[in-house]
């Protein structure tokens, strides 16, 4: 398991388009078990870099109150690539029952905190013609800027992650601001939920920040096809955009950005690739 | 209720120290109830910043498949800056259980998703003293950059966060990736507690992000006395790193900084703060 992961992806810069390898930060669930006495049950499943989970798990159990020092964990177990089960004394058994009446769900972070790697699954949804709508480059070069104006807080503050929708000639629908990103989309497409507006098919939501798993998710349940972030996307954010035919554009920004699926939403993006 | 707040700060550019009153983006917990036939529970309590809590609820009840347009929403009340109720129909209650079963705890956001607000109080810590240790401004300055020339994978990728421990003469102990922050946070402690080195009283963490409130909840758990950041503070974090006798400093980049909290930490500040 590593930590970056090689994917092809179309990189613009200015009118150049071509066809590069580019390296992704992996995102994968690990599902984190506890055994006491015993008897095991799933704590949590979080997504995270593959990497240190040992220490992942021990950090996250200290900040749940669960582990105090390191004699408190008896056994640490890979059981696979994405689940571990630590071993605990008798005394963590309390704890471990009160961390979890204390959570309930996750805004924050769409997936985190789903009991089990089946949880993860989204609701299928009809297929999508590959290349509806289409939106140009120029487009799609613009949205940094119309989204950072619509920003009033961000600019006060510089502590805000925004969601804006767009239509796909450019112009900014709406935006929202909170200081989860999450919660930013999650306010976006409530809106578009009580103003009878979804699935939302002929639009495009571009985030502030990057674009994770549960923001790809977010945009699949609502029905948007085009995805656009400021910042990276994670491997497992563009499986799922992969997989549910959307476009995902990632650091679109400074007159760039990368294509890491749907490229054929991109009016004229395959030409200039072929030319390349 | 506003989405930014003045919060006194001191402010340091170079070698130049003020104070000044700077807006902070408010973070505050939102407990979203669900009522059905009469029967009420809390489905969630997440962090958000205030305003558009109707939208919020209903994208968020949205990506977890409890409600699907809106006439699932028979009603939407807020008891109070903090607490909103939403009333559906019957046919909402199968999924809003299997909500409550996909969902334990959360890792990529400490303290979203804990079922009411008395789940966020902490565990109390003993008084520290609060001008130790201490450290410099020139130490300050020089965290990014120390922080950004260990992060390997970020440089590939462009998408991960990081946290890295650090002395208060500015020497880099450790740092840890991650596509989570908190989970780059949980990889330092639960190293720290792997090793026996909790409480880590005479460290420093600087992280690559933003400081929420459950950054620097996780923080006070490990006994780390200073946290830094590259980006914004939430309200929420400066309010706790106050009540926790914790320097927090902010902006930590381009050679200046924000100190909100625990500025007696910090060597010459008072004497430069005195004199301006």
């Amino acid at each position: 398991m590593h930590q970056a992961q090689v994917t092809p992806i179309v990189c613009v810069r200015g009118g150049a388009a071509r066809r590069i390898d580019d390296s992704v930060a992996v995102e994968r669930p690990l599902e984190i078990r506890v055994r006491i006495g015993g008897s095991e049950q799933v704590l949590t499943t979080t997504m995270r870099t593959p990497g240190e989970d040992e220490w992942l798990t021990a950090g996250f159990q200290h900040a749940e109150g669960i582990v105090h020092d390191a004699s408190d964990v008896l056994l640490f177990e890979a059981l696979s690539d994405d689940a571990v089960v630590v071993e605990l004394g008798p005394s963590a058994a309390a704890a471990v029952a009160a961390s979890e009446r204390r959570f309930v769900t996750s805004s924050a972070c769409g997936v985190c905190g789903r009991s089990s790697l089946a949880g993860m699954e989204t609701v299928a949804r009809a297929p999508r013609p590959h290349d509806h709508p289409r939106l140009s480059a120029a487009v799609i070069h613009g949205l940094p800027a119309a989204l950072r104006v619509a920003q009033a807080t961000f600019e006060r503050t510089g502590g805000l992650h925004a969601a804006g929708l767009f239509s796909t000639a450019g112009a900014l629908l709406g935006v929202h601001e909170d200081v989860g990103r999450h919660n930013a989309v999650d306010k976006l497409v409530g809106r578009l939920l009580l103003t009878g507006r979804l699935p939302a098919a002929e639009h495009l939501m571009m985030v502030s920040g990057r674009a994770s798993f549960e923001l790809v998710q977010k945009a699949e349940a609502a029905g948007i096809p085009i995805l656009a972030a400021v910042g990276a996307p994670s491997t497992l954010a563009v499986e799922r955009a992969v997989a549910a035919g959307m476009t995902l554009l990632g650091f679109v920004r400074d007159g760039g950005f990368n294509v890491y699926s749907g490229a054929a939403r991109v009016a004229g993006l395959d030409d200039a690739v072929d030319a390349a």
